[in-house]
């Protein structure tokens, strides 16, 4: 029998220790950081996270998989078994350019189900965490059921890229959708626009093109408090797949998705 | 004779002050926040952080003029004397849905010409500072100044919106742009967004639709780290008046002047 909440608190103290790893590695001023090569500085600590991740993981929990962004984890052919999806920094360039804005994620999925999801928004010491069927916290607070909101009052995170020409997407859709809410912010980080959802600080976020890394943990938050998840052709997410994906408030999702998305018919 | 170094000392005690007192403001939690009203809980700390500077000024400096957002200052006719132009809380929408990404933003100005910057991130306690010729500081550290970038390697700050069909630029200028640098951002908020180009963590910030409060303060912060400002038609700003802005790295400005922007000639 699994001991689900003994993997829980593994995790929130493996993911904070994280935290403090990546908090230390900063530059400590702007002076030194401009001298600092940025590339060598991000592979190293996104590459050295996700090995303080394995080990903790391959030690306490032997038969556990896992599938890191960095590509230190198992090969995974399907999602059978305790899957531990990690990030070790979402927001790469925002974590070199700006050393804010970025986040850690860490979701668990048990045979393709989100179990455990967890984000730590190191800069600002902020700890998003659900476990499935107990709600979401942030800090240990409850968060709020999301509530429905009005396109016209809504904010939603969307990267000015998804409004040009693309493969992947008619921007037109996406370009009335922008003209009629409230707002567009884009802050370059999947997981920490997930959060903001969860918050209240976004009321949806759309991206074309991200991987289970980026969205795993988020999904479990976001369900855990109403909200809901799907491709941006309102289609499941296959969590062992790269995606699209649409996140927000229940009811805003559904009208963007009819009066906007073309229900996915494109 | 104006003692400048009187003016700017008073200037930094109460951009701070006025930054504690929005903090004191904040609701304890989210439950709280998600009950007030966020429409009047922002006019009022705006309006109050308004009046909180005109009276200082008033008192000590009965001979200066007030350019304020919310419009308690005083009716200009010109840029004559020494005017304070003010932006108690700069990304209002972002204070209330988020307590995170607003500014305080205090430009000096002696007959249009700008001497003092001062930009104040309440929630990171950044205050960025500038006094003409005497360079840019971030808590009284000395910013470098601003280095040449390529548009491929740059991170710029532009809001979606931009990107539709609108009225105020043939928006596939900028949509040609958004697909050739490494990547965009939008925080909301322009004071902000000036003072991470001052940083670094944003190379330029393009807006089609500002006023003087948005931007007085960054415009000496940027000119004083070598940093371009302009209009998006490559014209000097008029502090008195409503604007685009573009604001980027030196190198940079140009290439995206002659490259995107047509010169200006549309």
């Amino acid at each position: 029998m699994t001991n689900w909440k003994e993997i829980d608190a593994n995790a929130k103290t493996w993911i904070k220790e994280a935290g403090e790893r990546i908090k230390n590695s900063f530059p400590k001023t702007l002076d030194i950081q401009a001298k600092s090569n940025p590339n060598d500085l991000v592979t190293n600590i996104d590459k050295e996270t996700e090995q303080f991740f394995i080990t903790k993981i391959k030690e306490t929990f032997p038969d556990h998989y896992i599938l890191g962004e960095e590509g230190f984890g198992d090969k995974l052919k399907n999602v059978a078994g305790i899957v531990w999806i990690i990030d070790p920094i979402d927001g790469t360039m925002n974590f070199i350019h700006q050393q804010r804005n970025f986040a850690i994620s860490v979701g668990i999925y048990e045979n393709g189900f989100g179990k455990i999801g967890l984000i730590y928004d190191v800069v600002h010491d902020e700890l998003y965490h659900a476990f499935k069927g107990e709600g979401a916290y942030m800090n240990g607070k409850p968060l709020p059921r999301l509530e429905e909101v009005s396109v016209s009052e809504a904010i939603i995170g969307i990267n000015a890229t998804w409004i040009t020409p693309n493969k992947r997407i008619d921007h037109n859709y996406l370009a009335a959708l922008v003209k009629d809410v409230r707002g567009t912010r884009s802050y370059g980080s999947a997981a920490l626009e997930i959060t903001y959802v969860a918050t209240g600080r976004l009321d949806a976020y759309i991206s074309l093109r991200l991987a289970p890394w980026d969205f795993a943990a988020g999904i479990v938050i976001i369900e855990e408090l109403g909200g809901v998840v799907s491709s941006l052709r309102g289609e499941p997410i296959n969590i062992m797949e790269k995606s699209s994906l649409f996140v927000s408030k229940p009811g805003l999702h559904g009208t963007i998705m009819k009066k906007y998305l073309q229900e996915g018919n494109w």
